[in-house]
């Protein structure tokens, strides 16, 4: 290994998720993503020691959550959360992001379209100048053939080796087709009898972006649509 | 009741009905739809007695067409239908459907997209000039709070009272709003996260129209977009 080259990763999405736990207060309720950027946060959520409110969008990070010693609860009747805090796989300057990597994604876009504040924690090899396959999909159960040998009509799309159902029930699987128009791929994607939801976030769904960058972060506000 | 001015539906549905099952030959496989006109379908392919094979869109079809003989299978591998036929509630001339009366609509959407042919069978009193609601939804179960605030912002939605889960565990809901352009309406539902699929139908899934008059049928080809 060399230190001069090699970015330390773990230690970028800690620093970026303790600059993001600093956002949550006494009484807030918090959406928590999933994946190995998550796990930092709810390491220095537990740190914090703040008494906030938490929905979980896996039962990986719930459990997690809980042994922490953080109060989770289910979604319920929340129809807002003060902040939602998620990983993201890539992200464009443009504010798109490329998620579920950790085969979250459904639950995950609904978490960050609940949250008045959605932060995204990523190390610094995440930003990328333009968004590349793959783009996670996830499908419903039921005609998962048929739906893939229509989704061919967009592009190449695998069903992931390894993955499971998701929490709902839907096989993973990976969009490998290019991706030089997020905003149309999203729309031909989405139009498809059987998806149930693809991993492109666009823009108006995200407030920050926290980049770890060394022992530092970068902080990118984004001027979603609205 | 009026003899003259009273239409039979009943009647109407079955003479639509037997006229699809004619479609249906030894060797095809067949997608089923789920609602009252699929009951009457069900009963004119078992009186028909081809040796097709059938993929139904609910538990309701399955076990109605499995106690008539019919050989009813899993999706499963199926990549392609010869046919798939299935009720709908309203249809206008262009081609474009309302669907999820019976809360099947996310399975009847597949198995529409599936079909080589997708016939759809309906009684005199479901073409009408412009759709109109309700326009069925089904929403993940998982924020589904969050889901009808944010669908607000499209127009006013309601939990279907009385409704249990669908067949993939989703929340049938009715979108009770205008539908001037359905292919706009289409998309804004679509694109909300927590959205599993609407009712809305797309004149390019559709490729004949089979409606019930008296004694007799009215035969629409569709022209689909493709």
């Amino acid at each position: 290994m060399d230190p001069v080259a090699e970015v330390d990763v773990e230690h970028e999405k800690a620093v970026a998720a303790r600059a993001a736990a600093a956002l949550v207060e006494d009484g807030m309720t918090v959406g928590l993503g999933t994946g190995s950027t998550v796990a930092h946060l709810l390491d220095a959520l537990a740190v914090r020691g703040v008494a906030a409110r938490y929905v979980a969008t896996s039962p990986r990070t719930e459990e997690r959550a809980r042994s922490l010693g953080l109060a989770v609860e289910p979604f319920g009747s929340h129809e807002h959360f003060d902040v939602a805090i998620d990983g993201a796989d890539q992200v464009v300057p443009e504010g798109w992001l490329v998620k579920g990597g950790g085969a979250a994604h459904t639950r995950e876009k609904v978490v960050a379209a609940t949250a008045d504040r959605f932060v995204v924690i990523v190390d610094s090899t995440k930003p990328v100048p333009a968004l590349r396959p793959p783009v996670p999909l996830e499908l419903l159960a039921f005609g998962t053939a048929s739906t893939l040998r229509r989704l061919a009509a967009v592009g190449p799309v695998r069903v992931r080796p390894g993955a499971g159902p998701s929490p709902d029930g839907g096989v993973i699987c990976d969009y490998l087709g290019a991706v030089e128009d997020p905003g149309a791929l999203a729309g031909a994607l989405g139009s498809v009898p059987g998806v149930v939801e693809h991993g492109l976030f666009p823009p108006g769904l995200v407030a920050d972006v926290v980049i770890g960058r060394g022992d530092g972060v970068e902080w990118r506000r984004v001027a979603g649509p609205g």
